[in-house]
């Protein structure tokens, strides 16, 4: 184990002093200790186009990280529509404004007809946050569980369902963790394995007196270190959370939005969630997520509470969230996403054949995973060295897994083979310098 | 008593069936019972620009309610600065951007100077969230006070703080509420009535296991019916809550970026929050939303959690809240809201002389509170009238207090003499037809 659990967050972060660089010298004054900036020379970018960004001196980066301007960076539809609707008119929804309907329409077309009502929010952690609330007013119980090294949030509730959040300290009460369906855990039967522990997991909840109010997930397990394999394999969880009485939370803030070849991450295990979630790429960029349901679900929340998002439902997100959904449909993006995932998958189970220090290519789609290390001996360290030396070659990508030892890739849908193949000189190279 | 408590989100809202309005039969199958609509014929609208909105039968509509587009509908120096940004790069923090700090230091700049961090998110709700986090951390206790009527946001924890969100249940065991400071509750002295509840429901969480981590206020307290003067009399109640060992929390998503005719809220009372929370008019409608506080205690919740916020500090809400700040500064519009203010303030204590319905008029600046009643009957069902009558004059305005009894008027700041002039007409015009 080359790094404690738990430090995903800092896995990549900046962590010195300004030195003589006084842009970063003003951020960390402006910031505190809250800036969280990547690489030990963090860069200042100016300008993005496509899978790629421009830093101040001119030079450009290839990005593989950043899994929020999933069409490209400054996508022109998504540009366009905010800069013609932000002219036109930008309130709450308190009065109607057409163009948010045509939205909330267009998304639902994607998602099972019984998610039919949509509550627009701002960030995927608001989304979440609403999630748990109407889990618990729902079932009428407190707890939850969700996988080890989950992400969820970063709101006082949805912090509690994200351990990877927590530094120190034990954690929430009202919460239980249970291992990520890796076949190093469960071994073969990672369906019945998962599943049984997501079970014994609501069933010390309930014993607790908490109660069980349902489970929560991204479904490539993204922070747990992509867990995608075999298609199907989370049916059986989703038949012991139902089966314990709580309701089913799909949170695709992560892997919504075609980025595991399809629309939706949950589709791909046949999977008919409760309550849908999304964020990040919604609008390319622009500052939106929803939380999707059945219409009794939310009625019986709004009976005990009220709800109103300033912000959420507002014509200029739902013009950006509307271009969204229409480019992903009129450039064919998530039939690219899945023919490039499966060239990018190819490529690096080439790379691993020659490289015995890559244990496992997992993932879906644009959201891959790569495991460096041995199965029982994960080296984080190995991780760091990888990401220093793609950024060195102005190639920027994230890290994940319990021990921080899977490389993360999310690189654009609209992603080229030339930049599927400059990623992998890059990775080679990268590794080949590593000791 | 004309209506319960806490009904305030309820006060004038939409709450029959589409009938012939098929856009509103399209947001009711849309947002299901989580649509908050205004009126009894919800108003579809098209455009905005200054004080005015248009909807679709080019209609125009004068805009009292909407504290949010602070500057105007689509003010210039806001779309352009979005337009022009959203063209060029909209990423995360992680990666650095002139602008960004640009703004941040341009927000400080009208702060005290120790509150030398800013967390940048998206909404209020988060930016409160996170304040009552940094709270707890740094005392080490959970429990905050608010006023009976507060509402502080929409997570599952600032629902917590914000008794008019509830409607049914008792609260958050962790809460304590007081009556918000008005001088029908604590009489003459005001500001040692209000400051000796604050230091008893602070001594009553010690007691009862939870702690003291602070008191949250927005200094205008706009849901409890608008309450601002005299100036300073907040100042005993922020001894006590430091008295009782508790942080104070500056809530200026409401009062902040000039409205009361100064930049901050909290200025009017001469107060030294440990943190400030800003939303709603900060982008003039682009979601952003921040937190600033010393650094110490940002330090310490940083050692227990990370915090990241994808949205969060992203250019283009940069560029937008840059353009808000310098607005403020070129066009004199504090200045200007401090003079529109008292002309219509004057404009309605006259109206008040004329018409005993009219009990008080309260505020600062173009924040104003008009209640209707007597003060030991305060007339929910008068408040619903007088918005109806407005809304048919195509003037929108909101509602406030514990029995809804406030008319609570938020023009933007741009206001001119002649809406002015058109809303006191409407408002009389309005008064002389209801019984």
């Amino acid at each position: 184990m080359t790094a404690e659990p738990r430090a995903i967050l800092s896995m990549n972060a900046f962590s010195g002093e300004a030195g003589d660089d006084p842009l970063l010298a003003r951020r960390l004054a402006n910031m505190g200790a809250a800036a969280v900036l990547f690489y030990d020379k963090p860069v200042e970018m100016v300008s993005g186009q496509g899978a790629w960004m421009t830093d101040r001196s001119g030079a450009t980066y290839l990005d593989f990280y950043n899994n929020v301007p999933s069409l490209g960076h400054c996508h022109g539809a998504v540009v366009e529509a905010v800069r013609d609707q932000i002219g036109r008119l930008n309130i709450n929804s308190r009065y109607m404004v057409e163009i948010v309907d045509r939205y909330m329409e267009a998304l639902k077309a994607t998602l099972p007809s019984d998610l039919s009502n949509v509550v627009l929010s701002c960030t995927g952690s608001e989304a979440n946050d609403l999630a748990l609330r109407l889990a618990e007013v729902w079932t009428g119980r407190r707890g939850f569980v969700v996988t080890q090294t989950a992400y969820h949030g970063n709101t006082a509730a949805t912090t509690e369902i994200s351990p990877s959040a927590y530094k120190k300290g034990g954690g929430s009460p009202r919460i239980r963790t249970v291992p990520a369906p890796d076949p190093a855990v469960y071994g073969e039967d990672l369906a019945g394995g998962f599943a049984k522990a997501v079970a014994e997991a609501a069933a010390d909840l309930e014993a607790s007196g908490h109660g069980f109010a349902g489970m929560i997930w991204d479904s490539i397990f993204s922070s747990d270190g992509v867990h995608a394999d075999p298609q199907g394999f989370l049916k059986a969880a989703e038949g012991a959370v139902h089966a314990a009485g709580g309701l089913l939370i799909a949170d695709e803030v992560q892997p919504g939005f075609g980025r595991t070849g399809v629309m939706w991450g949950f589709e791909r295990h046949g999977l008919a969630p409760d309550i849908v979630t999304t964020g990040k790429p919604m609008g390319n960029g622009f500052p939106m997520a929803g939380t999707m349901t059945r219409p009794e679900i939310l009625s019986r929340f709004v009976e005990e509470f009220g709800y109103f998002n300033t912000f959420g439902a507002n014509p200029v997100a739902a013009a950006a969230g509307l271009a969204v959904v229409e480019t992903l449909r009129s450039e064919g993006l998530i039939a690219r996403c899945a023919a490039a995932g499966a060239t990018l998958k190819a490529e690096l189970e080439a790379l691993a054949a020659r490289d015995p220090r890559i244990a496992a290519v997992r993932g879906a789609g644009l959201f891959l995973g790569v495991s460096l290390g041995r199965e029982d001996a994960p080296d984080g360290a190995l991780v760091r060295a990888v990401l220093a030396g793609l950024g060195r070659r102005r190639v920027l990508i994230g890290a994940a897994g319990r021990y921080g030892e899977t490389l993360k890739l999310r690189p654009p849908l609209i992603l080229s083979d030339a930049e599927i193949d400059h990623f992998v000189q890059a990775l080679a190279d990268t590794l080949a310098e590593t000791p």
